[in-house]
């Protein structure tokens, strides 16, 4: 196998402004090719795109529309999971000796087809994602005492980090008092709670050892990978107070960088809403099981910067097909020691988390120095 | 890089009948499970989905519906050639050690969104690929004295060749008449030198060198692979008189495989429009350049099956996004010695040609015993 590192990144701003698919992937190709001067159009032997969008030959479209003629060209689709899972594509390629580099480019916009699973029928008119969130909250609660002033500062915290994202959908604070009062959606589960759909687009370039050390210093590697798909329908859940996908990719990927929980120095984790981010660190090994909401308390008081830097999707909002990518950005731009304000002192392995439909798929990766 | 081979496959009929993306998918299942007597559903570390329906997580769905809980599952889609990007995916997730076994699906209905590349603003009204095939086939009539009869034993042999063919969506011969006296579309382009889109499925198994003798007595190799994405638009194209994304693929091919147009015992051909098979022909080195003509003739009156046995695009029908994935089951089957009435005598070495949009990108495949 191959080493294969991430030699640069770019994203566009998140918004709710409307913007072609095309135009917001193009945005996020420019940064990439700005933050790497050595690297030219005829470099890229792969571009994936990740996308829930309707349109087609994308990433021919983008790659035309950038001055590259790669060999391999596809768009990938996994819903809100299509970021890791374009990315872990990439590394095979790449791994595997059929590409030297590859590019990826997520994009999302803030109506796209990938917000609701239709063909999950099991959950009759209940087919919003607020309806499974708010069942593992539900069980959370039970299980563990987990209280609503917890999930408040899962947001709190998030959009506070969010701040110093100059690439955030939201601009400003929330107080536990705001998210405490703000509309309740279920009876656990409110606005605040959620990560908004936005218009957003997020590019990063792979390439192998050989390559990377010519066009970038200080290359961040991908030292483990973890995927599983439990299913796609909400039923198969057996126990809604954790997430099996995600337990798995963990072992899996902290098997292959031969590394552990206690080895994370910082982490994006995918919090589609406040209950997400809790059960993860618990399910991630972060902290233990049940002691989610008192660890993000922890983190929000001391103002530690080491889940969801940039504010995780609650803060940064989740523009589908772009967040996974967006993600790995950070933790690529953290392990740089490139994160500006949001940087975590000394970091040097991180780990992405990001998943689909009520967890029923999951992909955990390691970053290292 | 470690060997793949693929140890199963299976087809569903094409048809115009209507059915669900999700039946159609689970239908070219089962077959490759009944074909591989010592595969269970634990085995599959990917699956992954070939198709230009807008439906989403259909990677998920299926290894639902199927009793697959895959590490890896996502969706592909780059038009007509998702079905052989898909298997080159799965061959690097294989081959980087990420995967030991890959199940692909590819399917397509018959009003499927990727028919027409909305995208394309350069080709005016004329955005229906007929319009496309007929620039070729002026370009190659007009260098190359190409005729309307040569074309013509395109579709009659591959017409001739679906009559064995179990899968096929066209159960009748053509003659040369018939095609000549078909409705024309354009000058050149008549009715029955279109292939036909339709509803159809094709699932392969593919799996690593260690893993693949534990279930498969005939395993077929992929030793050669090519890809290239030229543009999006058809206005890049230099030269309609060949394909440049098909040489560029096939020279890769041969250079993987260490192979030449020499030793191909028998290939399958994207044969979208019958210009399409004699410039395929010619660019693959099958024949001379500008010999596509007469060599479809000679291969139509000795009744040589070498190219396109099951009938191509044109005889078989054209489910985008299964497409790429029947061919390849095609040359397979071939390699094993088990195509039946189809069978090539003594097929050793065989290829597969896949191709995109007016060939802005092109697959080209190198299958051996």
């Amino acid at each position: 196998m191959r080493k294969v590192g991430i030699a640069g990144g770019g994203i566009t701003k998140f918004t709710k402004s409307d913007i072609s698919i095309e135009s917001l992937m193009v945005s996020a190709v420019k940064p990439v090719f700005d933050s790497i001067p050595d690297l030219s159009q005829g470099d890229i032997d792969a571009v994936l795109t990740s996308t829930n969008a309707n349109n087609k030959y994308l990433a021919n479209i983008v790659s035309e529309l950038s001055g590259i003629s790669p060999k391999i060209a596809h768009s990938v689709e996994s819903l809100c999971n299509s970021g890791t899972n374009c990315i872990v594509s990439a590394y095979a390629y790449i791994s595997s000796g059929l590409a030297d580099t590859a590019l990826i480019i997520g994009s999302e916009k803030a109506d796209s087809p990938g917000l609701v699973l239709e063909w999950d029928k099991s959950r009759g008119q209940y087919k919003h994602p607020i309806y499974w969130s708010s069942m593992f909250t539900s069980a959370h609660m039970r299980k563990f005492g987990t209280t609503l002033e917890d999930l408040a500062y899962v947001g709190a915290k998030n959009h506070r980090n969010a701040l110093d994202n100059p690439y955030a959908l939201f601009e400003n604070a929330y107080s536990i008092e705001d998210i405490m009062q703000s509309k309740h959606l279920t009876e656990n589960v409110r606005l605040l709670d959620c990560s908004m759909p936005c218009n957003g687009s997020a590019a990063i370039l792979l390439a192998s050892e050989d390559h990377i050390k010519k066009i970038c210093d200080q290359p961040v590697w991908i030292t483990g990978i973890g995927q599983k798909a439990i299913s796609a329908g909400f039923t198969r859940n057996e126990d809604l107070s954790s997430m099996k996908s995600t337990i798995i990719s963990a072992a899996d990927a902290y098997k292959m960088s031969k590394k552990t929980h206690n080895d994370i120095d910082v982490a994006e984790l995918h919090d589609a809403f406040s209950i997400c981010e809790i059960i993860e660190l618990e399910d991630l090994g972060l902290t233990r099981k049940g002691e989610g909401g008192s660890y993000v308390r922890r983190l929000h008081e001391t103002d530690d910067r080491k889940i969801n830097p940039r504010g995780g999707l609650i803060g940064s909002g989740h523009p589908l097909g772009a967040t996974g990518i967006a993600q790995t950005i950070e933790i690529f731009q953290q392990l740089q020691g490139k994160a500006e304000k949001r940087q975590v002192d000394g970091a040097k392995t991180g780990l992405v988390h990001n998943m689909s439909a009520a967890a029923t798929s999951s992909t955990v990766l390691i970053l290292e120095q």
